[in-house]
């Protein structure tokens, strides 16, 4: 169960209304990287645990951070909206920086959500369930759960650098300290597995049935071989049980791919006789009935 | 450019058709941790790349290679269709095995695709650049990489335990080992890029100006302190730059929420004189216009 | 901020395992009217909300009790997906009551998510922010409300019909009278906006800009008036300011639409000179450039 | 079956053109509440109406009417781009007029549509069918409509606010007033069903089956009691069929929650041995085989 | 506008329900070449159209027919779920037939349209207005009215060979039997615009500005000619402008691609210094600011 | 398989940058009728390629072009973006250029892909495989690969009107003419397989099956006969296989539709007894349980 109390987490005040940039804002509340993914998906990973009470808490805790950011930055969205152009616009358009507004804001804040926040990113794609992430297998989910940290410090930096008014400042550094801490807590934690398990994902699966000889292989699939210069290409593998190497010029270990004819009733055209396609001599697998 | 040669990098030649597992299949060809996603991120943020050659270089070798798995993916999904049933099905529904066939099987790929694959995961839901991620910051895209070939063998690995055909096991082996290999090269380009910038992304952000207070600090946003058992709760901070602390309690910060009420003109409910919105002393910001 | 406490509303055990009602469940967890769109819609509804502190309270509550519901039914695919066939399938597949499981549940829940809940409805579509209604206005917003808990106690009670294990049936009694309540508290609130505003939404609109000739007539457009049997086409109108008018053979207040040719460089399809398009005396607005 | 008259239902003729105005205006046509949206869900549920044929003609008349609002949008709209800045954008640039125009209209509007109208809204979201609701039970179903009336004519009103061509206005005021008997209509539609079956949907479920203890409990689940204030926290409950009663601190019914440790066929995360997951003593149900 | 007329064009009936069926008929209704499809992208163009006005006509008669196959289909559709299993699931189980329903059916024709068709494909995908092509350029558009028309025919055509039920197969002769005419239609109507026009789309761009050299050139991007032995390789071109040439090993025109680091305010990894990216010598252009 | 080279298939280097025209430019790089859809279409056909080789090798050389195509265009498209203003808005915006190209780019060009090209459309919709196209039948398939072309050429051409840029005009001038090559060669194509096949897809059909009847009718569902004016609506029909005719007023075959009621388990609307719905008489299928 879930809880709420009307105290934000931390600031939301603008000093002064701006539409503009409440359309770029929405980036980081509803974009892929933006608070709305991270609560939905520690949620999800966290209920779904089956693995530890402690990672299952620690999911939990941070789900309810991130809904504490949603808040936040909802409010400010809604507060930068404030002084929106909403009246007869060619009135207003006499005024150049109105004009600007009206250019760079999104219409939808208006016509849309009446000054509100809205669940989409900043040109207006909806919030999706296909960013969320949650596959029962930690190590792969806390990696996942790391580089949203990464991207989303990295927006919220961004958004920070395009900014002038202090109050939304105030609070995008509070949110990238927050990410500096998931960050850390995500890194802490994927070390944790990875003392455990090894850093191959999924670290249950018997070594022995994949395709060994290919397992730290490096194909040069291009002319030239800048990438024969990286970590990737030379000396022990990562996972401490095999050696990289390089190969120039990656074979092929399959045969000319080709298909069999359709038959009739699926409408598929058919090849011509006596034509290229005809060294197959008929079809491999009878087709059933 | 790119340049297109017909062998297959690997065999894909089930012993037999099998429309139901083809469905499943489907899964890493088009969904989320699929070989299109790869291909697409890795050309993505190849093309983009602003840094490093060899970063550059490395990226879409591996993008090329992704293309060859697209390829092998949906030979060996065209060639388990060749024995969907495609005939009048009700005479066919007396074979309780076609009956179970045509209940598992994706019905698109009669109808729509002809026996072939499509660029969707194994439910049908098409593939969507959603799924790709380039930021320009490599640190966080690598991360990404990490995150998607971990989700990606773990895919496959489940799909390897669902198997029984020799010829489709084999030729997930020569995926999971090359994803083994895939894993091993992104830690590697991690650790060099970590060694060099640091581990919180971005690196390039000056440290003064976010909210130093908060950066290390674990909220138990939650009833109950399971989440104090982990490394994340305490010691040094895994960028070495502070020390872990763990906030039983978590305060807020900021105020109680509200929000002005809107112009008449946009038509938003209007709070009701006297009532409990009117602590509110007139708007913050005049409306403009 | 938001806290979360580690029980459970309500119980959610089932009895036994059940992978295929654990995909029928999906739709009331991450469908259209599924828990997850309740939570959202409530809590951006309040979060932008301008108007009465009472109703951003009613709403954040609701939200928060709606979070409960997600975790209590993701709780429970979670449970009914334990028993998942998720080996070799051809093995298996010689019982036949697995391989009824194998046609009939999502695959997605072994391959994606290692039997989790998803958020996704019961054929696999994603939740999608489409879904989230927040316009500001609370008597529209609330009506919106009103239909997305019978839209959403209709989904399921129809699961409860379909369900036979009694721990199912015992969680969804408990959701259907929450709906129930959930309706019931809707009405009353859409009733005190109403008798403060009047029921056309919005109410702040002057009634002398509307075309008012037409604001309570039923236009016929079909040939039968089977549709003059219905309140709304007699009487006085619902918001007490006019009579209902049923008209049955509409008239076009306007002219046969046409369009100008448009400018070269756009390389539309240009009309043929002197053809049936040109009684048009050149274009109305000259192009700009 | 439909036929098509050439005549507009109503004029759609702007003074002159204004490629800015037409992005906006696409809300009402392509959005979530535009045109398309209630046109494709009178249909439905009209073709699918298995209730009263009064009810089955009611949603195709009305589903007729809204066809003819699609034309007369999208004639508008194409109208609207008539001026379009269509050619070498940096030679135009120097007149600021067209600058703003060039920043304010969807450059779709001549790269894709070639100077029409799209389905598809303020922001470029094409239209999709998630918006249409048809479930078969009427009283849900109205329910919808109203609200989508409502939140159809509180945009169409927001986007009267932005106009100032006289033309645009002229049109907009007649959508208006179809709005305003739009919206009587269903509330007439809705006040007979209810009348009829009473207002909690679906009234068929038989009330000794559904949790009646919390039926109507409004359940606190905040910190302070702002949502006392209202008609949903006491007195009799809407149906008449009960008292509403508010639960100021909400108790939990169910236990902590927790899950068993998948099979390891699954490669989820296993716990830790003696840790805190341990508790529970082995599986629940024995995964099958 | 559009009248409705309460008759089918043509009979919607089956001999029995038919619930699996119901399922796979919904491709053709709401599909990627489902008739809600062609209805829309017949009314968008027909609408938009700037051109002759027997082509406004031809596409606005057209769009009104489809819409009389919408009605049809999804009548057909409603009256194949008459039998979907909708009690207590489990005990119907016992009798497989109801069983394999329950596998093949979609489960949203109970759960979510309570026995009503769905504006959704064979899959669940709701319909997307992304389907909808509408350019003003009418020869562009019309060939794809008839490659709609053509992938639309082929699935009628695949659905026809699935079916048993007589009355199906007598409806979708009749489908099969307009998209016969309505193929003939678009091949006539292209062949107009063809002897008007010239073959390639847009016909008005002068032909000197494009790079004429490579105008007719076929690239062989692989390994291996086979590709040498069609039409388009050798002989004069379609549009009998120049003579189609093969050229076997494709030269690259352009350079080596690279780009110039990021200002620092991106974030962006910033290149090794001294490393391989370095022969660019500072930005091509200075970034503004 | 597929490997890359460095060179670009052509220059794409602008004399300077243009953040607002790379927005408008993202339309052919991964939009509908974009640089991506045609890849992926071209490679999932030459891929699931059942006919003749020659056709296979067609469609993967063509691939293997589009691929290079979307290189170029991400490349020009990371260079446009080189000026884009990256730092404090507010101090920027006093130069009216600047703040020109903030209003008219897209904000996420630097707030997610940190100055790199995305695979999204000029409004920001991301690519979907849903514009992806590939059903078996090779006729069916060519005709939409025409389709793309005519309409890819077309939105080419008009973003050359809009630029004025030499670097970016020489592109245009390239892609341009490989599109008029690309048209050429499956309107070859094409006449090759309607050679051997016939013009309606699909040909394998039996032409006794269909509704013979209507194959060759024109129905005017509209007031006025304009469309009596094309070629459609007389003479031979292009298959050559019967005459065209022009039916003025087309009649319905099929009766009124009408549904059953649902049963009580569904939970629809049920009709009031002694009403309009009542001539049915009973179910027509008795439902299964």
């Amino acid at each position: 169960m879930f809880f709420h109390v009307k105290e934000l987490q931390y600031h939301a005040k603008p000093e002064r209304p701006d539409p503009v940039y409440a359309r770029k804002l929405q980036e980081v509340l509803g974009g892929h990287f933006g608070e709305i993914t991270v609560a939905m998906q520690y949620m999800f990973q966290g209920i779904n645990c089956r693995a530890d009470m402690k990672y299952r808490d620690l999911l939990l805790d941070t789900a309810a951070e991130e809904l504490a950011h949603v808040e936040m930055l909802a409010t400010m969205i809604a507060r930068l909206l404030d002084g929106a152009p909403i009246a007869d616009q060619e009135d207003m358009a006499k005024d150049p920086l109105i004009r600007d507004i009206m250019g760079g804001m999104n219409p939808q804040h208006v016509i849309v959500s009446g000054l509100g926040a809205m669940p989409a990113d900043a040109v207006g794609n909806p919030w999706t369930a296909k960013y969320t992430i949650s596959s029962g297998n930690l190590l792969a989910d806390f990696r996942d759960n790391l580089s949203k940290e990464s991207q989303g410090r990295l927006q919220v930096v961004r958004l920070y650098e395009l900014a002038s008014d202090p109050g939304i400042k105030d609070m995008l550094s509070f949110l990238i300290a927050r990410d500096t801490m998931h960050q850390n807590q995500w890194i802490a934690a994927i070390a944790e597995l990875e003392a455990r398990e090894g850093v191959v994902v999924p670290a249950t699966f018997p070594r022995e049935l994949e395709k060994q000889q290919v397992s730290y292989t490096f194909y040069n699939f291009s002319a030239g071989e800048a990438s024969r210069m990286g970590r990737w290409a030379h000396g022990p593998s990562m996972d401490g049980l095999g050696m990289f190497n390089y190969v120039a010029q990656p074979p092929a270990y399959g045969e000319k791919a080709y298909l069999h004819p359709a038959p009739l009733q699926v409408h598929d055209t058919i090849p011509a006789p006596g034509g290229p396609n005809m060294p197959l001599q008929g079809p491999l697998h009878p087709p059933m009935k």
